[in-house]
């Protein structure tokens, strides 16, 4: 009868240790959203597969969970289905993937932001425009399971839809630098914009060829310049072009030279000079706030999702070697899919996973996140224990995390779980004290003893 | 092109008051659960199909929502299954539901208690026992959406399994209490116990028919006595056990009253008094710690779930006609099932949904609670908003939720969005305010303007 239990590959359980680090990490976001001014959402699991097919390319289809109809989901088939399915063998991925969309009219959530497209469409009437919300659940892709590559992970998003305004982005790089600053992780921000990625495509005659080339550019960090260039020319982009393309992906300099060398580069192009405008308007509010966060202008950023038309940024850890930890940049036309066009939107995401990762790498969680239970009241039953619950209710109603262990067990076995639990304070009340009014308070990491009477006992423990 | 986007039956997007007084519901119950010494657990969305059928009955199996395999799916069918599905309309439920086993490995969470069963045996070498944890997760159901029943909602548990001891009970009374309190919501509590009902089966002779006893009893309050007692009569219960049970169920007086009357009634049944002497230990912890909560022995408590073995709790609002908010019960052999056996446990969870609606009917949620920005700086653009911009920055360093208006638009339409989004204060700084260094701060509830210098800004507002 019994079975051995396991979850599905690339899942993951989140134990209490790793659940309490977890809630610091996220309420430490959520709290830096929160004073910026943003509202949270949360949208269901489940998305109609209408909403989500052909959002993230065709791979991306692919890579969507789809739930069986309830019900006798066979109904949904037709006669060629049920012919394809017994010439078995011959069954396509194409045709496999139309017959799923005939049995499966529901899909798990991919990522926050179509959620957030659809859900912005839908509720146009209600929502008051800018609309600032952040978000933050889990999303689902059947990749590959590899390492730190899961099926369900989460996702940390904050947009504001519904403006053009520079701020917004101002604003996105001021959190970026909060959220890091208060989770202690050195980053260097990258920052590019895609309408310099446009003037540069048409400065070498390819502004037909934008995708392949921000698709190509994007990879130069993974694959280097040559693999990079040899991608270029399979698309069928010219030598010529790429040996002008060379020396603008090796752009170096601070911020101001590169973007003063755009500038030059670009100069025939007017949606490249209108991103190198928007990159000076940006970079001036950031010099007038003042910043200590390290910001990057890298002309070889692309990002790889389409619907980027302006700025876009990428945080990489400095002290850790990692891929991007928050990514994001601005979209104009995300609800237009939905039938909402024109409705501009900037927005980033936090890498839920690998800032966890990093953080664990470089010891940055306080020691306080690892503690559920600061004090265990030790059981000897009888009188004794009627005295502790007594005691262990005023600690609780303080706020202060407790316990007593459940049953009169030999005193070795307690302090072992307090011990295995990572409890800091353990009480007892035993005979003596009982008679005396007074509480032995052990510090379980120095192993120091202390008396407090009875009526103390709440403000000791909270001192 | 465009779709009109919609989510999927039974599922709901929370929009950001909802979420926010949704955050506050849940803090406020993780917040008891903490003090109580309980650490948080998460689970897969996604279980593996094997872990989840044949534990929630036949009902709950249909019920199950199941993820289509990926890639090529219909490689699990079987030549039997492709006749079954070419013989249109001849398909019965079973054999879709074998059907669908073999082209879905993975099912959706169905409650949170399965996978706490799941997780302790899984992981049973790295916890440490008694362990006490509480989940608030999503769960999803294909149940029939019908006003207050959605196919995903959040469950909300707290658990301790590895331990007997009685005080886990007590815990479990307290923390109803506390949470209940603290979000002022008054309600009963109705207790009972498994066993107790065990043997007034005994005692009527038909130990056999424990479940349909249970299951009958359970609807008491929904269908009524006599409703009640046709159930038990189709199930084959005599007319004399019949008679035997009413007074039981329609037994009156205090709880100790009560509990000597049940003594006498199943003084034959050894089970039936163990059950008797676990209620009253449970009442002895409460009478000792004192308790304000209105705690009512209820025999006709059934609660459906065959895995409840001894005490069983329900929880129902005073003010507000809802069903049960809150239940649970102790459970002796959840992990068996896993290949664990004898791991007693005891938990209750409470019914996120129903709270939340409770509590929007009584009015109990705070007016913060609907609050994401306190302060609103109007845009002036030019040098007053770089003015603006360096003010705000304190005040969100500061931690007050804040924002500024991305746009220089009216005067008229800036206010209005900060009407309409609930923004309490309004902060000016314009050529005036410049001038002296000092902000006006309108207070958008009273309509009240004052004044305040720009090195005491912060200082205002956090008053």
């Amino acid at each position: 009868m019994a079975q051995k239990p396991s979850i599905p590959k690339g899942t993951r359980d989140f134990s209490p240790l790793e659940m309490m680090r977890r809630t610091y990490m996220f309420d430490t976001i959520k709290n830096v959203f929160r004073a910026y001014g943003y509202a949270p959402l949360e949208t269901p699991a489940m998305e109609n597969l209408s909403t989500l097919t052909g959002k993230y390319g065709e791979e991306g289809d692919k890579l969507l969970f789809k739930i069986l109809n309830s019900g006798d989901f066979t109904r949904g088939l037709t006669p060629a289905d049920v012919q394809a399915i017994a010439a078995e063998g011959e069954l396509s991925g194409a045709s496999a993937n139309a017959m799923a969309a005939r049995i499966c009219e529901k899909g798990l959530r991919y990522d926050l932001t179509v959620p957030l497209a659809r859900y912005a469409v839908q509720h146009q009437a209600e929502i008051v425009f800018p609309f600032r919300r952040y978000q933050v659940q889990p999303v689902w892709r059947a990749d590959r399971p590899q390492k730190g590559r899961y099926r369900e992970f989460y996702q940390c998003d904050v947009d504001v839809i519904g403006t053009r305004s520079l701020l917004c982005e101002f604003e996105l790089v001021k959190i970026v630098e909060r959220v890091f600053g208060d989770l202690g992780i050195n980053v260097t921000l990258k920052l590019n914009n895609r309408k310099i990625l446009y003037g540069i495509a048409e400065t070498i005659g390819h502004a037909d060829k934008m995708t392949d080339i921000t698709v190509a550019i994007d990879k130069l960090d993974k694959i280097g310049l040559e693999n990079v260039e040899a991608e270029l020319a399979a698309k069928g982009i010219g030598a010529e072009a790429i040996g002008k393309l060379r020396p603008i992906l090796e752009l170096s300099g601070t911020n101001a030279e590169k973007l003063g060398r755009m500038k030059e580069v670009v100069a025939a192009s007017e949606t490249g000079l209108r991103g190198i405008a928007e990159t000076e308007e940006l970079f001036s509010y950031i010099a007038a706030a003042g910043s200590n966060l390290d910001i990057e202008l890298d002309l070889s950023l692309a990002r790889g999702l389409n619907y980027y038309t302006g700025a876009i940024f990428e945080v990489k850890a400095k002290d850790h070697a990692i891929g991007s930890i928050c990514g994001g940049g601005r979209y104009d036309d995300l609800t237009g899919i939905f039938g909402m066009p024109g409705m501009s939107g900037v927005g980033i995401s936090f890498g839920a996973d690998r800032i966890y990762d990093v953080m664990l790498a470089l010891n940055l969680f306080p020691e306080e996140a690892a503690i559920a239970t600061r004090v265990l009241f030790v059981n000897f039953g009888g009188v004794e224990q009627l005295a502790s619950l007594r005691l262990l209710q005023q600690v609780r109603d303080a706020g202060i995390p407790s316990e007593i262990y459940p049953e009169p067990a030999k005193m070795k076995k307690q302090m072992e779980y307090a011990n295995r639990r990572g409890i800091p304070f353990v009480v007892i009340v035993g005979e003596d004290e009982l008679a005396a009014q007074t509480a032995t308070v052990k510090d379980m990491r120095s192993g120091e003893q202390q008396r407090a009477a009875f009526d103390r006992l709440v403000h000791f423990l909270r001192s």
